[in-house]
């Protein structure tokens, strides 16, 4: 496996763009595209919040019907469409049928997404207005990777992409990129896999529709269902995957190096996602090992990663332990108290900071001094944590709790 | 019912006091004594964290052995004795045998608290040295009442009390007195009833043993379990229930009128610890009504009362609709989204916010300045929300979240 410059066109076979069409105030970029040259396999993961956005229920019924004739992807960023009603719905359907007529694909070939302010329903005007440009500038390339990824963006600082390139048993090479957005309303939960944020990979593999999905719903259980900002579930989350294959070969569905490039194109982007969460100074990641379940795992390292008060202790470079070990407490997980190791596991040192459930020695004193230095260096602060109760092992990813992330969004209304 | 002025000894043949004795670098009260003058049933709820701390394991215990000779409760504040091991229980079986000796009472008749920082062990000299002191300020009264409560205290900002009497129908007057600690790490959760914060109510209603407990958890189960101030479920939450007789009369167990006395102690108790939530500028209460189960009324009320996108709207004073909706999405409870119903509810108008699953008209423009100005106004937010799926009813309180609460949470262990 080999990672590339670029993003969603680094895959054979795909196009973007990403154009500003008047929807944030900003004057930023919000209308993204995404095409494939033929027409491709589709999966796709949504929110599981009961109130959903009208591109939520929209893209989970194309799927349904037409899962192998998608030729891409267009999403507005800047109106969640969500409770806007069967107006909403129709919002979209119409949106949708224009950029297909101007792409001159057949109905029902794109599929939609909506991410910004929940209530206010598309200017469809605007979106008209944009569209003519939007396909005019779609392009293969670099360039084009990150206009399409900036397009979808609205509190994130930065635009968050992959692109990674493999090599099948059969000797074909082939590609996926991806692109997402994401950085308040984000907290995944266990459960039947689902989508967080909005995130595309696409790949220029040949898979067959039937596995596609049970192979984007494993990788991404692992990855963007694993991280976590502000707790707060959205009603917009999307995860597409488009296979057009492109590369040709063989099937790559049974292929480990072919599920290993999606798991690692979306680990990729979720850690983008957690380290971009809206206000973070430091991306803080959780892995839980000796846990009795693969559920007790993630439990156990989603709690300490979501923990409101671990996120301000790391914000404050603080060691405070009993935060920790009070999260792995409540999370569910069957943990033994007096069991618990916890270290902070840098590339260059692994420092105690619980051990077999007391606190590290001396982190009233010298020894905590050095871990305040350390966490204030650090802009990656991962955390190991042994439960010695079982063989399971997961991680989680999540961000400290500054007072920017407040001032977002006390703010981010009006 | 009417309410009393006063706290915790309130009730009849009780006792209290609290001094400082060293534990907290600020100097302030941290060692609180509330004593009966007869030998009481006693009842008591626990945090449900699977890391106890000392005071919970040794309180639980003691109250298995001995629930109806109990005379007092001593809590230490400043330091959680949590992640002390087998030493930490030891250290309160000290420093309760000595305050027993002081009182010459016989062993096992006082109950253990603590709050305050995980970690660190017991100054078990300083509290010996406070002692005798503590035990000479015992006093009944409003003056003892809030020594009592204060000393209680970590980063809550004001002491939390309450007195109600009320007229069984027997005739007999009661009473009950209370007081509570918790600012912050206060997360309670559905299940089997439990305690969150430090939360002590005293009476002097005759009780049998077997029914305080079921009485206590039901009560608390409605109030102190729905109060969330960030998520995290603390290692010490401790809810104890003395009553001592000393109203005399009949049984007060099956009376509901004793059972309301209690219910709404614990519920004034639950409010004010909502209101004073590390860093809260306004307390926000959640009522939901028409839900199909009462689990789906709480599910949905914390969720919207613990949500924090929520909460960082409410501090800036943003009818951000789309988050309340978003929040009872993903609460879990059985909704319809086109037939939700939100209204700010004050005591002098019902202004609705959101209506059938859609943002109440004019949100965007001038319904939604004047909803703002409101809500810089209100000091407690009462939010409605209406399933219209069912006939149950729960209410959550919660607070916004300020930059103050991340000032005080990344700051407060150094």
């Amino acid at each position: 496996m080999e990672r590339m410059r670029g993003g969603i066109t680094a895959p054979t076979g795909f196009r973007a763009s990403g154009i500003a069409c008047g929807l944030k105030r900003s004057g930023r970029p919000d209308l993204s595209l995404i095409l494939s040259d033929r027409p491709a396999e589709a999966a796709g993961l949504f929110t599981t919040n009961r109130v959903r956005a009208a591109p939520v229920i929209l893209g989970e019924e194309l799927l349904a019907a037409h899962g192998h004739g998608i030729r891409g992807i267009l999403t507005v960023s800047g109106v969640a469409n969500a409770m806007t009603g069967p107006e909403g719905i129709d919002d979209n359907r119409a949106i949708l049928a224009e950029a297909e007529g101007a792409l001159k694909l057949p109905r029902a070939s794109l599929l939609p997404a909506c991410t910004g302010i929940i209530g206010p329903r598309i200017p469809l005007d605007r979106v008209r207005a944009g569209l003519p440009q939007l396909v005019r500038q779609l392009r293969h390339g670099r360039e084009a990777d990150r206009h399409a990824a900036h397009a979808i963006l609205t509190t994130d600082t930065r635009a968050k992409m992959v692109a990674l390139r493999g090599r099948l048993e059969d000797g074909t090479i082939v590609r996926v990129g991806g692109m997402a957005k994401g950085s308040g309303m984000i907290a995944p939960k266990l459960g039947p896999p689902h989508a967080t944020t909005l995130g595309y990979l696409t790949t220029d593999a040949r898979v067959r529709p039937d596995t596609l999905g049970a192979i984007l719903g494993r990788e991404a259980d692992r990855t963007f269902n694993m991280v976590t900002v502000d707790g707060d579930t959205s009603t917009n989350d999307t995860l597409y995957l488009l296979a057009n294959g492109a590369a040709g070969g063989g099937y790559a569905d049974d292929d480990p190096a072919f599920r290993q490039l999606v798991g690692s194109a979306l680990e990729e982007l979720a850690r983008a996602i957690a380290r971009d969460g809206e206000g973070a100074t430091k991306l803080l990641t959780v892995t839980v090992s000796g846990a009795r379940s693969l559920a007790d795992a993630r439990s156990a390292a989603r709690a300490v990663a979501g923990s409101t008060l671990v996120k301000a202790a790391i914000f404050g470079a603080d060691p405070n332990v009993g935060r920790i070990a009070a999260a792995l407490g409540y999370s569910g997980a069957r943990i033994d108290p007096a069991r618990l190791d916890v270290a902070l596991h840098t590339p260059r040192a692994e420092v105690p900071l619980i051990v077999e459930g007391r606190p590290a020695p001396g982190l009233e004193n010298g020894h905590g001094k050095r871990i305040r230095e350390l966490l204030l260096r650090l802009d990656e602060v991962p955390l190991r944590v042994h439960l010695h109760a079982g063989r399971a092992t997961a991680t989680a990813w999540g961000c400290d709790l500054s007072y920017s992330y407040v001032q977002i969004n006390a703010a981010y209304h009006t």
